[in-house]
């Protein structure tokens, strides 16, 4: 008999992680009104926006309207915000608008952090470092990146995820998220890593992202489940994860992930066709054609 | 820690469940080309054809040439192939073109079956007793359709499934196929109804056929390997599974099942990449955009 939980916690990333991919550019009330069409279905946690240089990713170049806007628009309510800054001046460009908690990420794979962000795991944790310092009321996620392989490595060992980990900690950090950013993760890899890096981190929030390249979103899901993992981020209709071949699915969907926890009778706190009514508003104005199974699925009658 | 077989079977239906699903007639030397691949990549139970009424099923009118063809090429060796019966007079067609194994389907909804094939349930295990009877050498498959959920009746009871299997086996089927046929089925009900029919019809040989619909075609195989299910029904690309909407996935994809199977170290002896080639001719002569997700994760460089 499966152990499940009666309840997860979802991070929608879409507007962070999926927008980022699009290279058209979303007009910034598109954004704000898929934001709030999530937020009205239930979500309490979103990475709304990405703090990094407009000349690197366009896209973000409305960061602080996003920000602020939403910011300012949940005060006060459940719905926390999250923005991902890639250094310390991010940070604080955040923190100026509202923000209160923001996601950081390094490489598991030393190789990777230095091909995508230019940096040591040193460099990156002397950053990781500042932002905690400087910005004390800041709560600071770790997205652990390439947690189950990397392009350069190939399968990722268990230890340079846990030396990464047991680093961050030293630093304050209390939030860990497992990601499978080349989507290479199983069930049994997934099962393996959540398991040893909650038993190693007892007073550690683990979360996992996942991606559905080969298909295994899903059943990587139901192998965290299994290992006790409770917090899980995903991206509306499955936008971004960098697909690198057209056709290609990148990060779990959403609607995906709560549908299956619906199904097992686990609670997310989001109601199911609320939030596809914001998947439909990115099918009309973001991307015609999604990775998402539910952005189908529900175009004819559920039973 | 998960328990998983060390093999298990895949039964590849793209030819039957897949193809049935293709308005344009696909040539029959296109079929027996893909047939071929998939034999040569490993497999070794296929479902080749259906012996249905060609103007149901205007595709399936070669039925006799493509199974002839492949009984014969293949006998004595290690491929055994399976066409699907709707009757008695297809079962007599199947064995005088050399097949000796069969799959018969009857949906667990009498409603369902009543809709599908015009039967109730007596009248269905009578037409397969009479096939039992008549082809005392033939190995008939019984597909318990709409196992996990149906379109009239919503869940499926358990009862309804192991009383269908019950009278199956009195009339001496060994081998059954727990269908999930509109797409339904999570994680936990695969668990439990598996378990449950395993438990109760031990001398039994249980398979899953299940649909990725909604995202969970591997999600659920998983939950069949934990409920100690090790044969799997699958088609190539994702082909077929009646989807209702255009981008609709149907039956789980081989190609994404095998991928699943060797990354977590069980083995099915088919060569992935020999198999991606049956996929590639699919895209390139039967239906151009998949729901496979490996069709297009193949697409760039594997770690």
């Amino acid at each position: 008999m499966f152990t499940l939980p009666e309840q997860v916690k979802i991070v929608e990333v879409g507007p962070r992680d999926g927008f980022q991919n699009i290279k058209q550019y979303i007009a910034t009330e598109t954004k704000l009104s898929i934001i709030e069409t999530m937020v009205a279905a239930g979500v309490t946690s979103m990475e709304v926006t990405s703090f990094v240089h407009p000349k690197a990713i366009p896209q973000m170049a409305d960061a602080a309207q996003v920000a602020e806007t939403v910011a300012s628009k949940y005060q006060n309510t459940a719905f926390k915000p999250i923005a991902l800054v890639p250094n310390l001046t991010g940070g604080k460009k955040a923190y100026s608008t509202g923000i209160r908690e923001v996601s950081y990420v390094i490489s598991a794979s030393e190789k990777h952090n230095l091909e995508n962000i230019n940096r040591t795991h040193i460099q990156s944790l002397e950053d990781l470092s500042n932002i905690v310092k400087e910005l004390p009321d800041l709560k600071v996620r770790l997205d652990v990146a390439t947690s189950f392989g990397c392009p350069f490595l190939g399968r990722v060992d268990d230890g340079l995820v846990t030396n990464l980990i047991q680093e961050a900690v030293k630093l304050g950090i209390k939030t860990v998220v497992l990601c499978d950013t080349i989507g290479v993760a199983d069930p049994l890899l997934v099962y393996n890593l959540a398991s040893k890096v909650k038993t190693t981190f007892s007073n550690v929030e683990v979360g996992l992202h996942l991606h559905d390249t080969r298909g295994m979103a899903l059943a990587n899901t139901l192998a965290g489940l299994e290992a006790g993992i409770t917090i899980f981020e995903a991206s509306v209709g499955g936008l971004g994860g960098c697909p690198f071949a057209p056709g290609a699915a990148g990060n779990a969907a959403t609607e995906d992930l709560i549908n299956m926890f619906h199904a097992m009778g686990i609670k997310t706190d989001i109601d199911l066709s609320k939030y596809i009514e914001a998947t439909r508003i990115v099918r009309e104005k973001v991307q015609d054609v999604l990775t998402s199974r539910m952005a189908y699925a529900c175009s004819y009658k559920h039973i």
